[in-house]
């Protein structure tokens, strides 16, 4: 009997075993953005789900669908034959794909093209197509159609144009009408139409006194130069102003903000009159924000609204937004209580400013989805629930009520339809690859849209843990990704790597698929590598404090939190500690270089990639947040300069930048070799040729086999 | 008694291993120029030795000795005490050392200070001193004293000056006094003396229409760009003439030579009288030369006196050189019958030029050391005895009749004293560390200043060898120097490294202290390995076939010929086949790479320096004179391009660079490396930032820990 029980033991093992074997092993191709297999192994998705009025609009293969929240009744809206054959007969190249349409105009049977069709709109139900605006012909770029209106701004070369009137006429070193500051303080453009389209407001910066990074294009017959503008910490800056054209008038004003040396304008929005522009003022400290009120008419400064100083810094990212059913009332985002909350300002009608915080608590808004008008409330995401988490609530403008949308698990991306009353929602869990609803914002029944499978079923899957730990203050909670090697054997002495950023404005660890883990973790653990990565003090989602401790000295706190979760390999007992790797690109190729230095006897390889080495070769804009200038924080700069170091480098450090790369400029891995090679220590080095920050495409594979290849060497 | 036989090979066996272990290990500061301890280790050597007409100056440390070569009797001529109290009386910076002294005027007790000490002239019998003229206040360059004279040339920025006076006042692009065609065609200055210093001759380059390479400097606060006009191969190229200016009437004329569009203008000489100058011009082709007399007063066009050409390219690399004792005759150096030989030319009576030649026979003439006016003899070096040696010969001018100066082994460097009579031979040979003599160059007995010790002996040395093996054409010698592991077991195997260079004008293997190896070799061969190096076809030395049989098509013959050092390798019997590395830097690199991606299961480890890679990124001299253009000759650069099959790469191959690198510039490895990595496989890099084609200093020290330590990761 025993024997026989035995022998069943074996068999079951075996099958077991069997099993794990019969799994597919993850290639780099698999695993990849740019591998030959990456798609396949993503959760399935819809893609171009569009809300029309307060339909949801379904895009398929040959025909776009409506789908009614309420009930999930389907009905096709038009086919992509119907809707080609009324292109080509108007002359215009017809679509392929139906995925990238949008539809602006609730009220009408209509939709837009994207760009390529030059934003040709298609009506459904009279089969007419018009265009709303001519592209021009010369090579443009920034494209802002205004659906109202229907006028456009774009720019070619430095300059902004409207509906094909030259508006700027500015030299070389002077762009209009795209993004400036470098993309910090929440800009990412240069056109900021007025809600009806019929101004528009541009930025202006003029960065001739600024000094050239020599960049250089190595593709050409012989290389060629390609300078690019880059104020370093500490050095002189470019100088912005806000224009308003009225495409009516052809006329320009700027707004009168002052001199513009050492200051970022930022946040521009409207007033739903369009008579006021509002944007936020900051100082080159960045310590000292103010919200000012333009005439948009005029230009002329009509008062400061609000001020926010703090001896560290603020961020303002978020422009107001006035409530749809009182123009006199806007929503102000800001977290002078630690957190990023929502206010609301109200003119009274003595005429008054006043203002009251609408919501509070140890988390944070994440953004402002909009609004439901009749409901009065407010559609938020919020980290309420957890850290981790990003779910939709809506909050009563009024009394600050707050309502959860949806499954109080995961991280959603949400779109509200045109009254507010219904959101796509899109979201994934830890165990949730996808789950895409139709949500009532009030209540009612989902509709489900998609469940995805879990794609990497037929894979040898490690298991995947979160966690936390105490930070290096002893008192806030970390979180932690672990995962362990494939085929894991607890009697076995494994490497480990840490994947790290560290940065500010960064979360790796999310409750998303598989929490966030990343491809080349899922790699490297069934190489037989444990797999940890630490979310430390300065990064994101956690609150100013938890952020802002890094103030004046990058690297310091982060590299502290990082070596708890080294305690926490150790405690392990199947991780071989003198076999512990760092990894990390970017603020984690900072934080990479830094821990091989700063503890040279924990970690053994090292792979920094974009690193920053020398923060007064970064930018002004993050640069001086974190750091204050050069001139005013010396000792800061001087402890956190890596090439100071380079003669601790003991263990395998490779550094890999794209040699192009205009955010970490070359100079910074440049200048740490030189300091290693003075110092007698010999780090190792790659560069994608043409490549700029971060590696695309194939790249992003070729550099992983790397990566791998040198732990493989070094760390195994 | 066999016991004690025994015991006694056991105690001899194990003195002779003690007596090995006793013996010291090389480290790279004692092997590599730059390392600590590296002068220790060189042959000792006797610094400043120099003529002052017939009698030997000998520099020593407080004083300056002659030593007469008739029969050794020292003397001192004037001591360092003296001479500092005279020139500080004279207000001039007094000297430290009395190796850099020059003594220019056999009929004068006067010695010519360096240029930091502004040219001063101590007379040591009368104690005066005086300047012959005044260096400029600027920052200058190219300092060109004429002794007889006194005139003073030298370069500000890029225009020429004589006395203080600015001769030309030309444009940045245009370089005048300065060294032309990238000192190809034995070009190394542009300010030409005439003999009596009454007139000067200059280069004026324009390279305006030069496309810039975009050079970056990464040491300055934010990178900075360096342009260098860096023609490269079929691009356009600089615009070269020659001026003549008199000094007397400050007057310049330029050589009227005709449009300078793709020509060469090189070996700018004078006759005696100064009333002539001499050139070769060369078309751009480079397989058309001409010698060309013009009038130095005037600029006008006298005649061409002489011009050959050759169906692969020729090479005029010397001055013609007027006899001492007749104005009529000058010899010129020509390779026209496959060895670089002395040809006497001479204007008859009759006015008619004729000439004959002089020397001839499978060996090179090396260089022309001057004449012996009385004997009416040149003397020379050549290879006549060995293409491994130099020695010198006195060459009677008449009948061509040769007589040895010194010993028929090594290699020589000669000074000739002022007569011509006696020379001052510095000498190595494989087993002769150094051996400096003051010869007769007629009869006499040598009076010996110098036998240098071996100065590793302390060192545990591997054994040396030389030999030779046929070519891949079947033929043709090759010599090789193989270097065995030290402590050499035969009944071992052992990795081998081929160090190579292989491209023309360079010889790895001559006839000096132990076969010129390198000091990398010894290390290497101390770490275990068998160091092997073949001086393949197209290597210089050997006469024009063996050179330009790699004409069209660099690589392809010099690879077969590494290879046969490859099956030599594997005939030894010690050596593991499957670990069998490579090593070479610039055209070594080339080859390197080359032979990494060509014979891909044959070298398993690669280092490869300052790499060509595509020949049309080389310059256009050098590069056109082997390859033709790249519109000429198609073929030869695409299959010469390595980037086109970088997908072969199998190995380990680390390319390294200077960051700076003028001669081969970067974009060579960076575009190699976007090749790579486009085809996917992965050859590693690293930079030296700042560096040029060659490191030095301790950089040089780092380099090879670098390239040492990828050889033990990988072949060991």
């Amino acid at each position: 009997m025993k024997r026989i029980l035995n022998l069943l033991a074996i068999i079951l093992m075996t099958t077991s075993v069997m099993m794990a074997q019969d799994k597919k092993s993850f290639t780099l191709e698999d695993l990849m953005p740019g591998g030959n297999n990456y798609f396949n192994l993503q959760p399935n998705n819809l893609h171009g789900l569009a809300w029309w009025g307060d339909l949801c609009v379904k895009p398929e293969m040959r025909e776009v669908k409506t789908i009614n929240p309420k009930n999930g009744e389907e009905s096709v809206l038009f086919t992509l034959e119907a809707m080609n054959k009324a292109l080509e007969e108007a002359g215009i190249k017809p679509v392929r794909a139906l995925y990238t349409l949008s539809y602006p105009w609730a009220d009408k049977t209509e939709v837009q093209l994207p760009k390529s069709q030059g934003y040709a709109v298609y009506n459904w139900v009279t089969g007419a197509v018009t265009t709303r605006n001519d592209l021009p012909k010369e090579p443009y770029a920034n494209v802002d159609l205004n659906p109202v209106s229907g006028h456009i701004a774009y720019t070619i070369g430095n300059n902004f144009y409207v509906n094909g009137h030259q508006v700027t006429d500015e030299p070389e070193g002077v762009l209009c009408g795209q993004s400036v500051h470098r993309n910090e303080f929440g800009i990412n453009g240069g056109i900021f139409w007025s809600p009806k389209g019929n101004l528009v407001a541009f930025y202006r910066m003029d960065q001739s006194m600024v000094t050239d990074y020599p960049q250089v294009n190595t593709s050409t017959r012989i290389a060629t130069l390609e300078p690019d503008k880059y104020p370093m910490a500490g050095m002189t800056s470019h100088k912005v102003t806000v224009g308003v054209y009225n495409p009516a008038t052809k006329e320009t004003i700027y707004l009168k903000a002052g001199d513009p040396t050492d200051r970022y304008f930022t946040n521009v929005s409207w007033s739903p009159d369009e008579k006021s522009i509002y944007m936020f003022e900051l100082n080159r400290d960045q310590n000292h924000a103010q919200l000012m009120k333009y005439n948009a008419q005029t230009g002329e400064k009509e008062g400061m609204l609000y001020e926010e100083k703090h001896p560290k810094y603020v961020e303002p990212q978020n422009p107001i937004l006035f409530l749809p059913w009182d123009e006199n009332q806007f929503i102000l985002q800001s977290q002078r209580d630690g957190y990023n909350h929502l206010y609301v300002f109200e003119t009274t009608k003595e005429g008054e400013l006043t203002h009251r915080q609408l919501t509070s608590g140890p988390w944070i808004v994440k953004g402002i989805m909009g609004f439901n008008e009749k409901a009065k409330e407010v559609i938020i995401m919020s980290t309420e629930i957890s850290p981790l988490q990003s779910n939709a609530y809506a909050v009563n403008v009024k009394n600050g009520k707050r309502r959860l949308i949806g499954e109080g698990e995961g991280v959603h991306r949400v779109q509200l339809s045109a009254s507010g009353k219904y959101v796509i929602d899109n979201y994934t869990a830890h165990n949730v690859a996808r789950n895409i609803s139709l949500l009532s914002t009030q209540k009612g029944k989902p509709v489900n849209l998609l469940s995805a499978t879990h794609p990497m079923e037929a894979y040898n899957m490690p298991e995947i843990t979160l966690g936390t730990i105490k930070a290096a203050d002893g008192k806030t909670d970390l979180y932690y990704r672990l995962v362990k090697p494939v085929d894991f054997d607890a009697s076995k002495k494994y490497p480990a790597i840490i994947y790290v950023y560290g940065g500010p404005h960064a979360q790796n660890i999310t409750d998303t698929y598989n929490y966030g883990v990343r491809g080349w973790d899922l790699y490297m653990a069934q190489k037989g590598y444990v797999m940890l990565t630490v979310d430390n003090r300065g990064s994101s989602n956690r609150g100013l404090e938890f952020e802002n401790v890094t103030h004046r000295q990058l690297g310091v706190e982060e590299m502290k939190d990082q070596m708890k979760g080294v305690e926490l390999l150790k405690s392990l007992g199947y991780v071989d500690a003198d076999r512990i790797g760092v990894h990390g690109w970017s603020f984690g190729g900072f934080m990479t270089t830094n821990l091989m230095l700063t503890y040279n006897d924990v970690f053994k390889v090292g792979v920094a990639g974009g690193p920053v080495i020398d923060w007064k070769m970064y930018e002004v804009m993050y640069g001086e947040r974190y750091m204050d200038t050069p001139q005013d924080n010396p000792e800061g700069y001087k402890n956190s300069d890596l090439t100071q170091r380079a003669g601790d480098l003991k263990g395998k450090l490779q550094i890999i930048i794209g040699a192009n790369d205009p955010v970490c400029v070359p100079q910074h891995s440049i200048a740490f070799l030189r300091a290693c090679i003075d110092a007698g220590t010999h780090p190792d080095y790659f560069i994608y040729p043409g490549d700029g920050h971060n590696m695309a495409g194939r790249d992003r594979v070729h550099l992983h086999e790397r990566i791998t290849q040198y732990f493989e060497d070094y760390l195994k």
